[in-house]
């Protein structure tokens, strides 16, 4: 088993229900979430030892976090308490041809608002095995594009391994600003989180053309770019409504490209999460060792099976997750 | 932006969630809406200055119809209080090949008994673009019948453009019934709603072969006996199962056929005033002047997205109508 | 109409809403239900004389269990109460690619603790026309598997046709123990729930190739093996996720193969009593004395409606049936 | 064991939860009640063989009066099924200072409109004991004065003894047209539900002075003007606030007076039925023949939990009546 | 009626279900509310031409904001669109001996941003009767402290009275701050809302000792303080639990003082705007003339009718209030 | 902070809302507890080191077992997964003068079936600075008996103190069978919960007679019986109604009697694990050396707030209690 640490920020989600909008909501589902949070999840249900480091409000919805977590198992050790608010955003739920629509409502809290590491950084990354990051977090301040680095430089120095997921958010900045902070930030990178979009962009990649599996071209030209990350891997999600979507995982690893079989979600219960799910799956095949084949079929299997539960987090096991690789759709023992 | 002028029933309609039967419920959610309130919703949110003309009791139910309205912007100058009941219908939802069930429970409301248009008529149709009725007010009662054909007169007499929804309903009044009473109102009538169906059955047209897209051939027939109706339009849906449509918006409009895309509605979450989104769409296109290809697939999205909501009325502004034409299906902006 | 017995367990049921898993659920929905119940319930709505026989707890759950049969005018004069509890099983409920979960708890139930027939058979059995009877309950206990027996004989001295649903559960005991008692009561046996996987595996029939219709090939085997069983029965169930499935119902009967139309069923409320509804159906079917092909239109007809339901057991009448089979699927009629 | 028939009006309840009011309801609960089903109910409950006679619409809501009382035992044999619609009546949860708000919706119902006594009168009152009546029925139309007068007629031929709550409800009809209807029925009554207020308005009796246990005077006053009557029963009901009220119930029997020990219930969960389960406690000790005061106390105890539990009728048993009367309030056995 | 134009903060409230914690929250109940809205919102119930002026941002949630005001008739002509956020806050719901709890994030919100005074002030305050306005505003920011009073004097200048509710919240500022500003303020104000606290603490007066009903000779300080003010009003509350409450209305008019009966609330389903019930209660007094103990009585009664009901503003209309009044607590007419 | 060990069983707890009964829910609450993890989860809030050591099934039930106590920051290090089942038990909730009702389904459990101490005794006695158990624990089987001393001689050897919750219950074992044990027991206790029924009933002594603060008696001859007992403890509970109870806790502590002030708990929401939050709060007082009156008036302090919220855990901090102890019965600070 490895030992992990994630760092991001984690937010509260209000979201309706299916069929009621949120000019129109009497009541909403609250799930506290954060991409870097559920890959900590994920893990910890992978049984690895898990530490997410963040910065909540000292309030209730703080300690509401730190139960989250807890609850699975991921140690909040390193979860600082203070800063004004936690982060929130609404999500009026898609379904059918209607896409699901967010207000963000994120900005000045207590994480985003951090203007130095307040961790113990030799605590935080004493024989941790990977240090997994996210493209959001540079988003979010002037202040985290360089704590970001600041983060990633000591962890290199501590032999960490660094997982970066790009995670690219429009409404958080330009793909300027962007490209400009993941090109500083990739070389120091081992394992990334990388799609056709990030590549084009982010990464000033230029279109390929004539290829069905188009995104081998894109990971050979970011290999090239950079020949430090060990591997890259994204889903290939087909979106045919909010409801009903193909899911494919394809992962370069080796020189090699893999690709999952096809996934076919429908209905969505909640596609929150469902990268993050994706990118703990590759995670743990990553740590236990595992065949390129079997660690992108596990990935995709879990990120699956992330869609038919309510909430941004993971909650299955890998027994959980391998029963039902062997299953087959929709089978019920008995 | 237009001054219309709805006027109808509006009805409590009590329902059952998915896969609860009427007779094994325990609670019922309640939602308010009639073809005509539903239109005016609708184009109130389009920023129109909406009126709807009714009658409710004056209880707590007429009140709740009061506040339902208002929260839309529709005016509620001409709701008048009085008589002894609102209308009331229950609602098995149906679902997958089981269809919704229905029993009415509509007879003796205050709108049905009432025997004279007890609305100052001169302020109601004052400077009023449109008056929107339908073809279920004849169906309640003699009085009706009467009433609708003065409402009418009166409108014409101001220059208030008719638009008329057939909105056939069998277990109101018989085929033989409604004829004899829709053949009178045609000839006043602007802007109408007619199907096939309307066109065989109600209005006495012969059956045409030998066309996929049939309903050019109705609109024809219906054109040349109405000359002065301006447009003719209507949905065609395709029922897979209670739970998955597939529906296209069509218009007849300066002597020429238009048709929308294809919407796929999978799954439903609510099919009650899907119809009366598209006539508001319809309605919003003519007072804006927009063209008909414009108008017909606009008029469809609305009546889309209206079946991804609870409740009878559309709650869609057409910057969101629109945004999502723009998106396509299930695409979430991040 | 006729007069029916069924016996057997019967249990609580408690599951999630979808997208919950059992270990995250914060509440749980309350069902009961059993094979021999929900047979029995089907039939009492098919407007059948019915009676089941069965033991549960004097204390609020067993009393539940009475007032659920009561409800559906099924007799409860011959349910005992006594005994330590009632057996319970926690389903997650499966949606998607992700099939429902099920945790048993059924062991030292009042029913399963029975050791002779507490009933007074004589009374129990009086002018009824079929004693329904399933292969799970000589799984219980041994003590059962010679109660069965038993039963099925003084059943037999009072000319009472014999129904038996094999419906295997490997959870509760191994392919050989079941194919050993099965043997022994086929032989008594009128009319028999019995699908491919009984003929392989309990009955030690061999796999027959070449023949897409291979139902045929194993009823033909069966009937041989057993001429007194005069009719066998099972349904042909596709299962294309949790969530979606198509369904076929076949029946053997007088050395013929009938076979229903495709029902598609997507999505699924609840399949739980699928089967049991089909069975009910069939017996509706001999009880009328209905054609073979009437018979298993309406019973696999009756089987896709319970699958629009929650609940273990199907609500519907035989008007709403035959009403389902002529309106096509999700047609509404307003 | 005695053999009971209650006869009157059933209705849907429509309500809210506390703290919402009607106007802003998005749900309702749904409960189905009436006096006399409810009693019937009760003495269901408590062993005795009770039958319903009505009239209800032959539509998913009258199928649910049928499974609600079949649930708890009550006989649907002479439930009829016809007729236009079930009244209705919505209910605004009252708490603390603010009532509860009630709008009828019964007018028109399958059972108001009756104007013959549809059922086959011989078998209804084969071998009955007591016949239930209330004051509410005769109130409902001219038609059912003269079948009330017929009925209890019919019933007295046949030895069947009467038990008639007087009931008056205001919104109903005029004290005047009540006094001189009930003036008519009570030469024929056995048990008799009557308080002060209907002995003052309805039978025209003087107020009494100087006494605080004034019940007893007017008692002594109608059973002077109807010796007939073998027993009056009310309760004192002093209302603190919409969920505090206490509880005392009185009887007159042999010409003596009886009151119960005082019941606190705070707070009330449903005070709708409490009338109900009170004249069954009532009815129960006539058909046991208990002594005065272990029926006078035995009917305020199940009165007084009926306002514990949602619902119109009192789901509890003799036995935990009885166990609750010797438990103390509120204390709980582990 | 009078024409009346509230000006403030309105804010999403996140609360709990009563026994349920902010930190084991799985979802919460959604209310808009602020005390000049729901000051707003009485008034226009109570049948007045009210318009409520404020900034809330361009996104659903602003939405909401304006459907919740027009659902009870407020006019949303002078509510503008515009700003980041709006202003949230988490409430815990309390009860017994335990208290509710609340976390506030209303920083950096549309309407706390301002920075000057968008309305056409001409336009908002023509022929106005009524200003009212709150403490809390001028707490929000240095702005604001100047933007309330430029709004005072303009009112001022068109002759429109001002109502001015002190409301103070010591979380938004000091008692010093808070006294500088507001002895700005009274000098302007017609009807003041104050109360012991806000004598002693913000306004500087001296402590009175010897006489039970103290809040008379508080009043005649501020009076004597402020000459130019008509009317103080408060109300005193007696917390015997977060469920129990005792209420009196005190008002100080024409030089004497007024008290109304005492009111007990128990259970309280929501205090949440209770004083803004009272203060609209006093404010329609004053626009229909009514007597001083006539008006006290009328505010009161209306203030205790909204702590039983959910949501911030008060649903009462000026009939069902004085119904209220008349009844007595708790009972029911039927 | 001290270390501590509570060991016991942990059930799963499925009971129904207020004024549901069992018989007729349709749904259920799940909450899991137990005494043993009850006092473990508060001291854990209380940021002492908790382990709970027990057994649970290793299915969806034991995971769902543990992450409720890792979410309250309980080690889980030593809970044991296997064996059949997780014990159950149904609750009616109560309300008013009706208690509530409880039904047991707890045999055959995983824990109750344990016939070794299965756990590394070395391992989980290391440091601890209080073992807590109860008489639970004993009752459930022979084996317990003897592992239950077993397990407190090994506490012995290591320096553990042990805490013992005498819990009696009447449905476990008969007051003789608990005598027997509970005395042998007593003799290795160092802080032990036991109130006058205890005294009287298990331990044989006698009833004084003659003043008001009895236990005072009790606790010296028990005192005396065992003076190797540092503290006695109890809480004098008088139940009003099934929603109203004052408490008042008691502690016997250097041979001195203390009483905290009294709790008006009206309404109550959920009056399970009520004892245990005293009990964690007294043995908190412990760990953190306080004085006598402190520790009384926090635990009982504790144990009201428990009794308003949902569960059978409190999730109070320290500081969330000092703070109600500070500010008075309901009183909101805003």
């Amino acid at each position: 088993m490895g030992k992990v640490v994630t760092l991001g920020e984690i937010m509260l989600r209000l979201s309706t229900e299916t069929g009621i909008r949120l000019s129109g909501a009497h009541h909403f589902q609250a799930h506290y979430g954060g991409g870097e949070a559920n890959v900590g999840i994920s893990l910890a249900n992978f049984a690895h030892e898990v530490y997410f480091a963040s910065k909540v409000p000292d309030n209730a919805l703080g300690h509401a976090v730190k139960r989250h977590l807890n609850s699975y198992g991921v140690s909040t050790k390193h979860l600082l308490f203070g800063g004004d608010r936690l982060g929130t955003y609404y999500m009026e739920a898609g379904v059918g041809e209607r896409a699901a629509s967010i207000i963000y409502d994120r900005a000045y809290s207590s994480f985003a608002e951090m203007t130095t590491l307040e961790w113990d950084m030799e605590t935080l990354l004493e024989e941790v095995d990977i240090l997994h990051l996210s493209g959001i977090t540079p988003a979010l301040s002037k202040s985290w594009k360089a704590l970001v680095m600041r983060c990633i430089q000591i962890a290199k120095n501590h032999e960490v391994k660094i997982s970066f997921d790009i995670n690219y958010r429009g409404k958080l900045w330009s793909q300027k600003e962007a490209g400009e902070t993941i090109r500083q930030i990739l070389p120091y990178v081992d394992f990334c989180s990388a799609g056709k979009m990030d590549a084009l962009y982010l990464l000033g990649m230029k279109e390929y053309k004539g290829n069905e599996d188009e995104l081998i071209d894109y990971y050979q030209q970011m290999q090239k770019a950079y020949p430090n990350i060990q591997l890259f891997y994204s889903t290939k999600r087909t979106v045919h409504s909010a409801s009903a979507h193909t899911l494919v995982g394809t992962l370069w690893m080796n020189e090699q490209y893999y690709e999952s079989c096809v996934h076919v979600m429908d209905p969505i219960v909640d596609r929150v999460g469902g990268g993050d799910a994706f990118s703990a799956g590759i995670l743990h095949g990553i740590l236990e060792e595992k065949e390129a084949q079997t660690i992108v079929e596990f990935a995709t299997a879990a990120s699956a099976l992330k869609h038919t539960v309510h909430g941004d987090c993971s909650p299955f096991s890998v027994e959980e997750i391998e029963s039902f690789m062997a299953a087959g759709s929709g089978k019920i023992d008995r």
